[in-house]
């Protein structure tokens, strides 16, 4: 019988393209191993309110495929374009509906957070953070393709090595 | 039997209050009645994510009583402060996602749009807005409070009295 297992789900939404990473950390053990990842494209053709309609179907899916235990999130802010920041939100509200729903805890992190856990430096830059990313759950594919799944499962990763209270449930 | 009505649920979303404001609208007929109207408000002191999940729940209930067969919001935009956009725009994306779930349309007007329609002036001040909801709607509560139950109102109207292709669905 496997340790307790630790699955997170990490999504970076957007209403155009959510990223989502499913990973799998044993208990006492110091690697995580990649289960599922993807985007989900909406098209731009379709009313919003149905495009949030389909990230909630496909996130509700990946939750009953794969059962996460924790689902992790990247602290978001603009300074500017607060267009873009309304779109965001409506993709991050859907995602935290879900999580809500079907009772599973979300833990949000800052970019900072996330580029020191992955790469162990605070400011590294978004190559860095994919190749790391790559490295860690053996990936082999030469494309982590778009940013956002390996933006996904970057902050997966960052949740799966905390431990204690050093992070924030929203 | 009444000539066929259209139901109107206008909601003016945020994380912390949410106005709505439910009216009807008989076939042929120049009126608009108040079916129901009010706030949710959820307490700082719970996970964003379950707010969100609050906010859901009330807003099924009110489509599962009233059954609303159209849903309208304001256009959102911000000059400044993206943490507000943000946080709109999360609990909008509930909203947004509660209608497409029960497939009923939702419809965007512009403050200009909705100013326009209730008061007959697109900058007309707030106070104002506040006055043509409560005569238009005949609610003699002297005050509409929160801001947001007005709002909700207000775009609601703004909506019934549309005909023809003159909004925007979303």
């Amino acid at each position: 019988m496997a340790s307790q297992e630790k699955i997170v789900l990490g999504v970076d939404p957007g209403t155009a393209t959510t990223g989502y990473g499913i990973i799998a950390k044993k208990k006492g053990i110091e690697t995580v191993q990649a289960i599922e990842y993807g985007v989900i494209v909406t098209q731009k053709e379709f009313p919003l309110s149905e495009r949030l309609y389909i990230i909630y179907q496909k996130i509700n899916h990946l939750i009953e495929n794969y059962h996460p235990t924790e689902v992790a999130v990247e602290e978001i802010f603009f300074n500017k374009n607060s267009k873009t920041a309304i779109s965001v939100g409506e993709a991050r509200g859907v995602i935290l509906l879900n999580a809500a729903m079907q009772s599973i805890p979300v833990f949000e992190y800052t970019p900072l957070q996330v580029k020191q856990s992955v790469v162990g430096y605070g400011r590294a830059k978004k190559e860095q953070v994919i190749y790391m990313v790559k490295t860690i759950l053996n990936i082999n594919e030469k494309k982590l393709t778009p940013d956002d799944v390996a933006d996904a499962l970057a902050v997966a990763i960052c949740h799966a090595f905390q431990s204690g209270t050093n992070y924030t449930y929203v």
